[in-house]
């Protein structure tokens, strides 16, 4: 099928899916599942074609996450039993007024529609996206990385068997089969049949959403996170979340790039850091992080001079930009000036100075003495996510299955006129 | 100044209004409607050359849109403190959860940033807009129509002044100067500077967003309502409701264009509906309304045959298209194929055609037995009004102070780490 056929068919196929119940739902979702479990065997066999046909041709990381096995197609079964068991977002109230003149009005939570996702490599994406849409009442079309198309077939493949077998139309969740640039774009300029398009990936298919997409879309992911270490810092605690924002996982977007270090703490600060990310994960075997630092914070450790881009720059990567600041303020100023609205923290015993990050810092995320990395649905409480806003409008930081829908006003009178 | 300095003025004045607490910007309110009040002689005689200018090229319809009175005035000023004695959006936490982990989670509405209002030719908008987005913390820029360029900026300049009165920066408060549809895309692409754009005006200027927009943008304003009359409904409460619902005030938005009736009431309901739009009117002294039917209407009553578009049409005038339907499913297909996801209501005293059609149609307010003419923020006690979005995102129907809001995590630890 066409992108636009596959898109009128999740279209078309809407109107039954919004119209289930949470029970209807939640045993379409088990009938997903359990097709992708008996389906191990095609899965498997087709992921093996993705990954013959990529070595060489990206990186062994790309590989790793592209590689599917046993364990890992039980844990997309697994995750889609975990959003079965979350609450159903559609039909909840979320505001009831009763007017003077009688109506009764409720702002009533309700699907979206048509939900486009582009995304890379990850297999598992494709359950996990399918499974949140279908909870949240959404039909989706996926439009994964051209590595992984064999693999996201048969899955799709799998997940719309399960939704056959619930009663359910195949065509709620749609594959595009054209993975060309061509698609995507068809996709952005789908007026009418995509009501909310999510872009997960790097800066450049951002950046072309922004520029070219026609329908309504939430960007998600890039992540230069900051940590503003204060004077009236704890210096252990300080040192114990700089390291984990920036070390536990430097690939994800959440991960911290920045340390911003107050000048009346940088003299004692800065070396213990130094010591802290470098010399003792080269003592334990871990992978040193490597400093790019201002002038002034290359006047008190060695490391890296930081070069123009390093304050602008999402490495993913055991590297850290460090820059001496005047204090708070100057911080504040910075993240408005280099950050990408997505989680930002203080580190502060002093409550004036959390007081004012808080309020000034315009994030997603705005953490006092915690780590960066917890800006994640989990985390979050939310009991998914379906990726990370850093936009302001409709959704901010994780969006779960409530992120998934809008709402509509339901009025009921007995007559009312005006 | 040029729109784009106009633009970068109003970015580097938000901050102080971000961090104004409620009672500051309820004085800058207060400080706004008095300056409004003590400009009144200005600000009429800027109308009034406005008025001469229009006389002639604009309808006498837009020429008493476009007038002011001492009278409006005062209500322009009474229109700012009623939206300065309204909730804060600003500081309320929307939820709050505590994790296992001691992080403390709070979702926190904040302001948006700059919001951008292109918009037509009543002045009266000026001072609503800027009440409003002052209220809920953002900064905006207002670009009107060049028929009331003097008033709107005389108007401005009043609230300007009020601002500065009340030690907020003048350029919280921006009127585009450039009246000419390139200042209008410059809004549409002014990418980092404006956080929300909300066109309010005809279907031209919506399309030309959707089409050309780079920054998030919410779409407002055109209403093809309808109002479907089913087998089931009590007959004067339909005819009560059909007529309120087109006639009351035909040139707004929630106004009815279309009304649906079930075959089976047909025969009875229609010739009512004849008498009661068309002859009871026109015997009051009243305007009647012309009735555009469908093949199987004219075989009943008398009336314009419905031509193509008729079904397709916001006439925003004494006319209603009049269409036999099959029944709830009929009606609910058509209002998918026709409906611009305004306002649309069923009157029916069967519940499960209620239920079927509040679930069924996908629109901002669905209706059961009263008029769509209740689409407005203060009927549905929102306190005040930026427009009534017909899109799905972020907003949907009536945008109050909270739509022009946004929200972000706030995030307590105590050294959390992940």
């Amino acid at each position: 099928m066409t992108t636009r056929e596959i898109l009128q068919t999740a279209r078309a196929s809407w109107p039954r899916l919004a119209a289930a119940d949470a029970a209807a739902k939640n045993a379409a979702l088990e009938a997903m599942a359990a097709r992708l479990l008996a389906g191990e065997a095609d899965i498997l066999a087709a992921n093996e074609l993705d990954v013959a046909a990529a070595r060489g041709h990206i990186s062994d990381v790309m590989i790793d996450r592209l590689r599917l096995t046993p364990d890992r197609v039980r844990g997309m079964a697994d995750g889609i039993r975990q959003v079965a068991a979350l609450g159903d977002p559609v039909g909840r109230v979320i505001r009831r007024v009763e007017r003077p003149n009688g109506l009764v009005i409720e702002k009533t939570g309700v699907p979206l529609g048509v939900i486009a996702i582009i995304y890379e490599s990850r297999p598992n994406v494709t359950s996990d996206a399918a499974a949140l849409c279908i909870k949240s009442g959404n039909a989706c079309v996926l439009r994964g990385g051209k590595e992984a198309f064999r693999s996201a077939s048969a899955i799709v493949r799998a997940l719309r068997a399960g939704l056959e077998d619930a009663g359910l139309p195949a065509g709620l969740v749609g594959l595009v089969e054209d993975t060309s640039r061509a698609s995507a774009v068809e996709l952005m300029t789908a007026v009418g049949l995509v009501d909310l398009l999510i872009p997960r990936g790097g800066a450049g298919l951002i950046r072309a959403c922004v520029e070219q997409a026609k329908v309504p879309c939430i960007q998600t992911g890039t992540g230069i996170c900051h940590v503003y270490v204060d004077e009236s810092a704890d210096p252990g605690m300080a040192l114990d979340i700089v390291e984990n924002a920036k070390a536990s996982r430097p690939s994800v977007c959440n991960a911290e790039e920045v340390c911003l270090v107050h000048r009346g703490a940088a003299a004692q600060f800065l070396p213990a850091l130094k010591k802290r990310l470098v010399d003792d994960r080269a003592a334990r075997g871990e992978v040193p992080v490597e400093l790019r630092l201002d002038a002034e914070a290359a006047q008190i450790i060695p490391g890296t001079p930081a070069g123009e881009r390093d304050f602008d720059t999402e490495f993913l990567d055991y590297i850290l930009a460090v820059k001496v600041v005047d204090g708070v303020e100057a911080a504040i100023e910075h993240i408005a000036r280099h950050g990408t609205g997505h989680s930002d923290a203080i580190v502060a015993r002093d409550e004036a100075a959390q007081r004012r990050f808080v309020q000034a810092v315009d994030s997603a995320a705005v953490y006092v003495n915690a780590s960066t990395r917890f800006t994640d649905g989990g985390e979050f409480g939310l009991g998914c996510e379906m990726g990370i806003s850093t936009q302001k409008l409709h959704a901010r930081g994780p969006m779960g299955l409530e992120e998934l829908t809008t709402y509509k006003y339901v009025v009921r009178g007995n007559g009312q006129i005006r």
